[in-house]
């Protein structure tokens, strides 16, 4: 294995091991069904069977993946499962992992133009052409005044949002000087918690965060935010941060893009449209519904690591404005200053992120978008809707169980109608019993189970068993 | 290649273009030395050649592959080439790309101990082993009061200490109601760009980031410090954070953590160590040196995607006081919530990073530890700082060029005597020839050359190389 003189994997010896690992995955993808969805280990399991020290001599790669088979897999929990219906999908394809293996074989750093001209406009690019897939308006091209940006997720591309807004509000003066108690930002209750997370983050506060009450079908209420801005600019605030959601993580709700993006416009207020969970939707023409009004946004996000076969992490953010977010983020220190950079003809990336490296990921969108074709990626999108809303139908046509919330997509929140302790035994039993794994939120302040649809591999054969699983776990 | 029924690649499939992808990476390591290390094209060149529309279709591997090889690879700098001697080292190995790859193979998120407990418990154990290995206090481990994580970069860590520092500083004020006008932050004329970057992220403001005065070999001067802090104390601010940098980008400058300490214990003012270009030393009890009074830190990151064979991202970031940094960036929604994190039993990791989403990063750990064991990388450090100080030597010994700075440990700052014009003129012509590549930082207001030495393949070989192309190119 490791010789005295180098001790570097010979580079004939990788081709072996990569042979041999390319195989252990394609095998573990086609016997994934074979383990417990959810990972039934106690905490601390994993950790007791791992040498407490390091070892001082190399070991064979045989050795570890003996150990990836005995101690690791029995602690890991199978997103890429067609029986994981929790949280949301994460799902992955063939053409991602090569595509990030061929990122991780390279080995370079894009953090400006330079250090890899091919990583930084393959990623443009990738951007553009995700844009023009999913109908978004002319302005969030790099070939007009926005652009797009790979972002690990879209917690990091909601703070990117909120600091253009924090520093467009104030003149670019937090940035300066700091201090930021006047701001206000506005989600919806049923917005993700990387909002709350980003006002801390920014140093505005999460008492800044103001909360708008929501429909019946848990949607931003537009009347409510222009109220509440209203009330905070008469106060003497300076309303500056709107987060819509396109698909909650709750429960898929759909915030009103259009309604909200008038109210924003009339405000001079930034809006952020958060599609993390069903961006992806919008490529196909008939859900694009969900992005009405798209146009009215300075910023937005989805996530082709969640929805579009593609590993983690890719979050894909795009901006109509790009200086504000370059202002906003720029810095640039004398030891990477180059020819390049100075003459204002490229991008560096490194200047609409909040750390200073990054890989060149761009490289599995690509080898995703050009193995399945616009064409593959819309019949598994119409195909996982398909499914949910059959699963929908099912719910509502028996009586002992409710849709908690409207399925529009591929998310399906329901519940037994005995109430939440029966939800949370029903739950428990599945999830313990390894052959499905389901999650759950809050709604109507009652216990809701949640199943979304969207791995790679999931096919209508395994909804049709887990509904049948589902209520046998409801007897009691 | 697609079937109209799923489009999705067959595993079948996978395993013969994976195959072929892996003999692409190591033929691709085999040649590397054939490319010009710095990429030679324009801006806008590869974009040029790609197709402004996304295929309709699905497109075969080949052909993908086909246009990585025409289009991508002239656009790529060449990091892993033994020629590359610029900005900092970000080496990798065979170990990290594999297991990298299972990693994107396995496709698990581990925000939470839930959502696949081996990735939190593998990702807890490499941290403790990593502190066993540089020599870290006790308080670092998750075995005590603290521990480590990995962060996507050292611009993140130094986010999330300062956020941690923030907090403590104001009894947790900040993130409630935002406001940060009063606490200021410090570092060294050297300290790394992203120290400013999360003084603007984090709304404390660049104004309120005091540039500590370095001595002759640009290491921070402790009483410097010592009387900042007196007078901002003075005039009723709150001192709340240092850096000390542990091998600074533009020089390795070496602040004196030590005393640095002694005065944050004094006034009470988080420490953070960023050692993200050097810590790797810090294998071998030699070089331990530069870690001298760590125990006095609050918090610690260092990157083996920098210098220890592991590939992007992995920074290992490390606290005293886990429920400080934890206290700083939890957030539960209910949709998260669980029996396990409801315990307290478990470590979520989520907490302790800006994104809620993370990979499976410990694996090319693991990977490179038990590949190499500690011996394989402590001969690798020692014969990068061997060649180092070699080149050194050779710089000393001639008349034309001086030294512009100490190198302690696996970079040269360098430059020729005739001045800025001469010294650029040198790099540009390097850097053109594609025969290596180098980069610069100012010092004394005088452009320098730097020579960073720590590339995966690089031997003795390639340094004698390189100093007789810069003598040459140093000629008229």
């Amino acid at each position: 294995m490791s010789t005295p003189t180098s001790y570097h994997l010979p580079w004939d010896e990788f081709r072996r091991q990569g042979y041999a690992l390319i195989d252990w995955i394609a095998d573990y993808h086609e016997h994934v069904e074979q383990y417990p969805v959810l990972s039934q280990v106690a905490p601390g399991e994993i950790r007791a069977q791992l040498p407490p020290h390091p070892p001082q001599q190399g070991e064979p790669f045989a050795a570890v993946m003996a150990d990836v088979d005995r101690i690791i897999m029995p602690g890991v929990t199978h997103w890429q499962s067609p029986n994981f219906f929790a949280f949301f999908p994460s799902n992955t394809s063939g053409p991602a992992i090569l595509g990030d293996l061929l990122s991780s074989g390279l080995g370079v750093q894009g953090m400006l133009w330079l250090t890899s001209p091919a990583c930084t406009e393959l990623e443009t690019h990738m951007m553009d052409w995700l844009a023009e897939m999913l109908g978004l308006p002319e302005q969030f091209r790099s070939t007009a005044t926005g652009g797009g940006v790979i972002q690990d997720s879209a917690s990091s591309a909601t703070l990117c949002a909120l600091l253009a807004a924090r520093e467009r509000a104030t003149g670019w003066a937090v940035n300066q000087r700091g201090g930021t108690g006047q701001l206000i930002a506005y989600a919806s209750s049923q917005a993700h918690s990387s909002i709350e997370k980003a006002m801390m983050v920014a140093g505005m506060g999460r008492e800044n965060l103001r909360t708008i009450a929501v429909d019946e079908h848990f949607a931003m209420i537009p009347e409510a935010l222009a109220a509440q801005i209203a009330a905070d600019k008469a106060a003497g605030l300076t309303p500056a941060f709107v987060c819509a959601n396109v698909g909650s993580t709750s429960s898929n709700a759909m915030d009103p893009v259009r309604a909200i993006g008038e109210i924003c416009r009339a405000q001079g207020v930034w809006l952020h449209v958060d599609a993390a969970m069903s961006g992806t939707a919008a490529l196909c023409p008939e859900f694009r519904w969900i992005l009405d009004g798209i146009e009215l946004a300075d910023s937005f996000c989805f996530n082709p690591h969640k929805w579009m076969f593609t590993n983690f992490d890719v979050d894909a953010f795009f901006v109509a404005d790009r200086k504000a977010l370059i202002d906003t983020l720029s810095i640039l220190p004398e030891y990477l200053r180059n020819t390049a950079t100075g003459s204002g003809s490229v991008i560096d990336y490194r200047d609409w992120q909040i750390p200073l490296g990054r890989r060149f990921r761009s490289l599995k969108l690509w080898f995703v978008i050009r193995h399945y074709g616009v064409e593959g990626l819309q019949y598994h999108v119409r195909n996982h809707v398909k499914m949910t809303q059959e699963l929908a139908e099912w719910v509502r046509a028996d009586d002992r169980f409710e849709l908690a919330a409207p399925a529009p997509l591929n998310l399906v929140c329901f519940r037994h109608k005995g109430g939440d302790a029966v939800n949370q035994q029903i739950m428990d039993r599945l999830n313990r019993s390894g052959d499905l794994y389901l999650s759950h939120t809050k709604l109507d302040g009652k216990f809701t189970l949640r199943m979304s649809i969207g791995q790679t591999e999931v096919r209508r054969e395994h909804i049709v068993a887990a509904w049948a699983k589902i209520r046998a776990a409801s007897q009691p």
